[in-house]
């Protein structure tokens, strides 16, 4: 605490991200990181981009990433809008659509930035509770609010909402924006994006540290009527005006230019979540339905922190909430069919062991 | 303007960089990059970050980098904070030190950000008046205050205040905090770091921009108290955990210890600079002191909006503001010795054109 800190930020709980340990090399399962690297052709572009240039500032309208995004996804280039990471772009909207009068709805059990950033902004907001299953309910959400954020699928559940439900929302909420956070929807949901021309209260948030492999990157986009990117260029330019640096656009830009290796990598996590949830479930986890790269999984008869310690112990991350109602739970990264085969291995072990 | 703004960003004017036209090449001499490209040293450590590891998310607490930086500016590793550029930092200082019930000075010619900021989170501010020499009256700095913001060297004047007078001011505002933003100062200026350590109210916010040719990279650092440095990482933890990408780490680590390459550059700016002015003033231009890498300039008979436009026809660009009191001035960045000679040449031409 210090006498130079504004009531904000003395009252402060800021987010905390998943452990990133230096003592020895884990296999890392912990913060929902894709297992395979960039593609070739995105480093390329990257190193290609690593020159005299970088004396001069880059683009800050991030025009040539914005033009690649609104081709990809069939949107106009005043529809795009680029943040250092979804996170930002999340921080962002928060500050230019939701307003202290009115209450902003989001799931109780969900990604925990945003009741950070509803904090920091002294945002009304309400932690709509999901039921015993994780399932948001969502009738609560059809009502007119001061704004809604779902992430789909959800984190760290990995449950995914059909978008007709989520359009049910997105029509009740025709006064107030409705963000709908799909950071992880590249791996079997089906996004918003299409609707974003149809409904102008609808934003759709995405990120390139996922399903294209560039976590390292820190680079996020988010799809909206054009009215709402200018509120979010309008946050931006009055934060920073160059956000995202020159090597981080061109790869993202030669990350969005290589779809076949973005389907590749995308079907093979697909593939071994598949198989992994087969394996659990053998094992006797209850591993609740995953759109996701991530898994939320407990198991019958062991606690989920004891797993959680004794993987750790052997050097693999998970990640463990110690937090009511999901503390059993540990949520599993999607690695490489091997990282998958040592985990579960591994998990056998333990089972047993205690068994003795 | 749209229904889903909110008040704030209904009434926002976001700062306006400089021009970055793409429409031809010009020399650029308009938003004070360094002529210089970043050294081989820090080009091929950016290189090999280009690697598979870009998957896995960057460190969000920098801890390499800092380790460079208070190595390389005697501070402690808890003294030294790392953003998105320094512009970032001085929007995390606004909200995370100052409040709405006390007012902040900063003069009013000067970076115009900091209006920004303190209008974006509703701050109260004083625009001090700089005397007609652009001499910051700094009598007016030297009682309590909400905070303080001096830009040393200022910009767009170049104009550099003696680190005794600012301390003299860090003094008098003992309950609140100074900050001193030395994004110029590697060009002539002395740098107030060495006061951070005794004084816990100073904060010094610099980049790797300017001096070490990496604008196109961003990066920015902030060296305080320990206090102040846990101020600023409670709020970028409420915004955003990961800020700064892997190649940038990389990069900006690698341009710390490649203080040969920073201290060759650096002097043959000043030294073009010292040629720059002179030649200027032998043309008929008032030019200010400067300690920066750019001269703020006005022709004794020429208007400033003509010589900019008659430039930029010609493919160069200098920084133009139609400000009052500023608008006969051009703020021209140091180039290289052979920019500097066509921008003098060119300039020489319109003057012996516009006599004829």
């Amino acid at each position: 605490m210090s006498k130079f800190w504004n009531e904000k930020v003395k009252n402060i709980e800021a987010y905390i991200p998943g452990e990133q340990p230096k003592d020895k090399k884990y296999i890392k399962l912990n913060t929902n990181e894709n297992p395979y690297p960039p593609s070739e052709k995105t480093m390329e572009a990257m190193r290609n981009a690593v020159n005299g240039d970088l004396k001069l500032y880059p683009d800050p309208t991030c025009s040539d990433l914005i033009k690649k995004i609104a081709e990809f996804y069939n949107a106009d280039e005043d529809e795009v809008f680029i943040g250092n990471g979804s996170d930002e772009i999340l921080a962002f909207s928060f500050m230019a659509f939701f307003s202290k009068d009115k209450k902003i709805l989001f799931p109780d059990i969900s990604y925990t930035f945003y009741k950070v950033y509803a904090e920091l902004l002294d945002l009304n907001y309400e932690l709509v509770k999901v039921d015993d299953n994780f399932n948001i309910p969502l009738e609560k959400f059809r009502t007119q609010n001061g704004g809604i954020v779902i992430p789909n699928p959800n984190a760290p559940t990995a449950k995914f909402i059909d978008t007709n439900n989520l359009i049910n929302i997105v029509e009740a909420n025709s006064e107030n924006v409705v963000i709908i956070d799909e950071a992880y929807v590249d791996f079997g949901g089906e996004s918003m994006v299409k609707y974003t021309k149809k409904y102008d209260n609808l934003l759709v948030v995405q990120t390139f540290s996922k399903s294209r492999s560039l976590a390292g990157l820190r680079v996020g986009f988010a799809i909206g009527n054009k009215d709402l990117i200018e509120g979010l260029n309008k946050i931006k330019n009055s934060i920073n005006s160059y956000t995202i640096d020159r090597i981080a656009l061109a790869g993202a830009s030669a990350a969005i230019d290589d779809k076949e290796y973005f389907e590749i990598t995308r079907n093979k996590i697909i593939n071994t979540r598949i198989k992994a949830i087969a394996r659990l479930e053998e094992m006797g986890f209850i591993v609740l339905d995953s759109k996701a790269n991530f898994i939320f999984a407990r198991h019958k008869e062991a606690k989920g922190e004891f797993l959680y310690k004794e993987l750790k112990d052997y050097g693999i991350l998970v990640r463990y909430f110690n937090k009511e109602r999901i503390n059993n739970y540990l949520r599993i990264t999607i690695g490489t069919d091997e990282e998958m085969e040592i985990l579960i291995k591994k998990l056998d072990a333990i089972l047993k062991q205690k068994d003795n």
